[in-house]
């Protein structure tokens, strides 16, 4: 069985990533969606909030699961014995940052191979930092994240 | 009557966004330089003196306006019914990154459109960063600000 | 009264060329898109044919001019007497290509500006060697290239 | 059963695509290396001897097949009931030129996906090009394709 | 005598900056490597341990000198009377950032010169952010510093 | 003694290409300007021409010398016992061709080592494919290129 993890911060999840997701869910039998948690920055989201968000976005798609981890990712990956990672690229997306990651886990663990997926078009200026900003600021986050996550940053502003 | 908005942090004001402003009072009636003040970060200069020198570097153009906003910049073009925002383009620049803000910017609201200008080569290393790195070290910021914001900046030193 | 000249050879005019006419046509209040003869190389389309197509999909357009030139831009801008230039820039575009065309453009004739607008993300991808390359190999130019342009490619081939 | 297509002109075939190949044919059931044949262009080596040596580069593979195609990639992906393309992204590629062409693809047949994977590292500056020039300047293409390529470049010599 | 300086923060020293370091050493006579102490930022490793490690990774080069500067890089260089500086240029780097910092050191000292070196392709994905953020999730970074660094990074632990 | 080659096609000489022969001829105790007579594509410029008015251009630095080589660069620098290639890096270059060459080089012969300089901001966008197409149109190429191949170019229009 074909399984791939789809590692990120999910801080918090767009319409990007969810198009990745969907993407990914056809191309392999199993997709773990792999929030990882860095107990030193704080979060514009808690993780408990990006996952229930994330299962609840990806609740109609069979395959997918979401889950969160700790630590290295090539540790994770090889604990669950999967070394197949996703990755969506942007057409504006920074190239050489992913490139970088890549490696890097490429040296850590040469098995793991990273497999690069296109977001739609109309998504290609969207990261979690646009939608942050664009949060702290007061605006309307709906035309950038999916319909749980927007509701639930504009409720959280009371 | 075309009026355009030139936002920014301009902290401080370089010879680059001098080089901007000269190039869209031309190509525009009348343009409202907008300076972003977040309140969430502390600045190298405060907002007050922002406007204060970009007031007096400007002082010679007379369709030029210098002013403030907070919050989202769509929304503050909204407010002064402006739908055309300015921006430089460096040679050595974060083209990325000012894609993605355009692309956002147009996603909050179609009708605003982003207009590019390419500074003048001489400038096109320059930023704001690149000047407080070289203020915070002690360097002379002479090459890279316009004279009032060079006086205050090595002003306040001392 | 401001005016540009929206440059380039449309060898075949694309669905991105005619987003960057309908947005310059709103920001100046005339636009002339001028078509460059090559005599030196073999054109996809005939520059009658380019001419009589573009003019076929801006005749909505009030203010915009479609016309020939042969020779260098800077020369032909001089002689309309427009010093703005409009040029596309695409989220996966050849930005280099574009600033140092710019570049060399202002360094002929330092009193031309040249002015970036974003095409519209579902255009990012789009240029016209891609629908050569298309219509080369028998392919359906219809999502690349405005109605009338499709008709007129594919009448072609007979 | 998951297959995907491996496209490219392989003109001629590189470690670069070598290592493609090998990466590809771990993630999918079945890899199907598909040379373009394009009628206009004189190659630098004829069609049938790239099929020929792809074969002999890949017959230790048992999932991956090797063949030719005309035409539209795309329509040359239906008929065999394909919808995954796989392609190569070097740390110094023509990654915008990658892509344009994905995003074209998926612009004539939105259900197609491509599919991108890093080369190892060493390989991140091979490009058939730079494989044509050394072959032409007289030197030694060793270093840069699988030993039977070498050997059949070097032989044509004479 | 040509000497040069190769300056950095060297916080951790990477394989790559000593591949740089070796490299350099050939080109010129005798190469100063100059770590930038910022006593604004807490490091990764103290200023001493960077220069301690760095003078025992670079003990068997002859012609190699490590020391520390404090404040304006191109101050420090004019101290030394040494107008080079070296930098590496990995493949997938920060290009525009090394530019830029080359274009400012310019701007302040026109008699300042750099010059860029490739780093080994095997190191193009390698920071000294890859290996603090290794560290920081516990990783092994072994693969990515000289030994006597990944010693010491493995030591503090405890 | 350190010698240097400065390789390319120079067809034709810039003031960019000029600029990277005054500052290596400062870094290296000589300097040997090679252009590469590629006997296949018909030049802007005969060769010998680009090598008497490159000899005009650098009269004045001692420590220049011009001459032709023809086949590979590695081979043509091992034929004179040096092992240090001097390229320009534009702020808008060809940033990634430059890097495959070096690579390319690299790979053909380790001990070849790659120096990049930084040209002029004024020069970041020339190139000689610039200068061929603004002569082609008829342009005036004199703010591009050196006084003495700017006469030969205009006087060759008769």
């Amino acid at each position: 069985m074909r399984r791939a993890i789809y590692p990120g911060s999910f801080d918090p999840p767009t319409l990007g990533h969810l198009d990745v997701i969907e993407r990914a869910a056809r191309l392999f039998d199993e997709l773990v969606v792999a929030i990882g948690v860095n107990t030193d920055k704080a979060p514009f989201l808690p993780a408990d909030d990006r996952l229930a968000l994330l299962k609840e976005c990806t609740s109609t798609l069979d395959n997918v699961k979401v889950t969160t981890f700790q630590g290295l990712l090539v540790d994770y990956a090889r604990s669950v014995e999967c070394g197949v990672l996703v990755r969506g690229l942007r057409a504006v997306s920074d190239f050489e940052y992913e490139f970088r990651v890549a490696m890097a886990n490429r040296k850590l663990d040469p098995s793991i191979e990273t497999v690069f997926l296109i977001t739609r078009d109309e998504y290609s200026f969207l990261s979690s930092t646009v939608v942050r900003e664009v949060a702290r600021l007061g605006g309307d986050p709906s035309g950038f994240v999916p319909e749980p996550v927007a509701r639930f940053i504009v409720g959280r502003r009371g």
